[in-house]
């Protein structure tokens, strides 16, 4: 997806956001969706349970006071391809994708019509939210599987196609509570042009067109920058060799601070 | 502990090494000691199971090829203090520290004989080993407690003196496993003249007397260098609060790689 002609923004969640206290990231996401005159689209195909996860999204949005919200019920191919899917999508300031399972995502959707509806919506200003496998998504190469809390190695990572609404990242959810520090650092390590990003649970970037993000929530995103790796057997070693990686650049970021992606910088909000 | 005088070798263990296998550790740790001369004292005050470990250790260690291996057995003060202990520690040529608990390490040992003996023996060029809790305590300030697996918090960390053969460090064990980057990233945000070294299980470092350090094992180890942090909010925010912190260094080393402790700087071995 060509950066130039970018207009949305995108609200990419760690998953297990905050939806019975202050919801201040789902909040945040219906103001950035046109607060009162917000009308969302919740997308469900991640999620075995799309019924229970999308109404209990759909009460919520429209408790926090946005104008409307709408379960998209996306299940299998066929229904991808439905013009009415699509429609719904297009018609909507806001699409929110629930978390489940991100290959369930793309495999559902890709290359769709509503697929399309998502790209087309986000180029014209529509903000794109995801959470969880939703978040995985939202890069054009994305993690699928690999074990946590172990010594980084190649064959911790599985990747596949994402949706590409942000290029040259890639996105981990559940970061800390789940210790996936190995996987972000094994794909910085593939391709040190890749910028890792692992966001906590209850914490969400709100990415703009110029490609700065800021964290918002209670936790804090991981930034793992590879640009000045000397070292890495990445290439060389076998799937179960640990891996070796040197002068990563590792960022912790809570609220308040945010990071530009063009200029790899960190910066405080507001200064 | 001044560093001109040191003459000692430094074997830091991450825990749970192969007792089983090659025994690739505990056979490194003999070789250092002397080999077939070297006399080893196995000191259980970590553990609350001193026999069973002991008695592991030392039929290891003559398995393995050393001349003598000997338990000693210290678990108050009192017996901290007996010179026949003291003496069985300066007789020896290696000094295996096992696990246990880091405080039950200090607050027994800490300004006894035996205590004092550790130390002589290691100027004068004893090996001194430690694995897990007896990894901890080889720096001057130790990490005795604090949450794993979750966002970097002021709070998730708990510090207190350690034995101090190694300045300017701070070491984790269990690194990978236990999922604990957060805690060597709070304590280097603490004082980022410290170094952060996160070591798995199987996995050790031989640090020597140039203040250089070797990787061997089966895993990693992870070092956090806190030399160019720009921001940092450790200070200033409250314990329960996320840390902010930006522009740590990160190097996850192999077998085969080292450190300069001195340098900042990682290198192949025999390169």
């Amino acid at each position: 997806m060509s950066k130039d002609k970018v207009a949305g923004n995108l609200l990419i969640i760690g998953g297990n956001e905050d939806k019975k206290g202050k919801c201040k990231i789902l909040k945040r996401f219906v103001e950035m969706a046109g607060g009162r005159d917000a009308r969302i689209a919740v997308l469900t195909t991640a999620t075995e349970f799309p019924h229970e996860v999308g109404n209990e999204y759909r009460s919520l949005f429209l408790e926090i006071g946005a104008e409307a919200a709408t379960v998209i019920y996306i299940d299998d191919r066929d229904t991808a391809n439905d013009k009415n899917k699509a429609r719904n999508i297009l018609d909507s300031t806001g699409v929110f994708i629930t978390g489940g399972d991100q290959l369930r995502l793309t495999s559902i959707l890709g290359g769709s019509e509503s697929d399309a509806a998502i790209r087309q919506a986000y180029l014209s200003g529509t903000v794109i939210a995801g959470t969880s496998a939703g978040a995985s998504v939202m890069s054009d190469t994305m993690i699928v599987g690999g074990d946590s809390s172990d010594t980084p190695k190649k064959s911790h990572l599985g990747m596949a196609h994402g949706m590409g609404l942000l290029q040259e990242v890639v996105i981990d959810q559940h970061f800390a509570q789940r210790g996936r520090i190995n996987r972000i650092l094994a794909a910085v390590a593939q391709n040190p042009l890749i910028i890792g990003v692992g966001i906590d649970e209850d914490t969400a970037i709100v990415v703009s067109p110029d490609e700065k993000f800021e964290v918002i929530g209670s936790q804090t995103v991981t930034i793992a920058d590879g640009r000045n790796i000397i070292y890495s057997n990445i290439s060389e070693s076998k799937p179960s060799d640990p891996l070796a990686l040197t002068n990563v650049i590792l960022h912790v970021l809570p609220e308040g601070y945010g990071y530009d992606l063009k200029r790899r910088m960190t910066y405080i909000c507001g200064e």
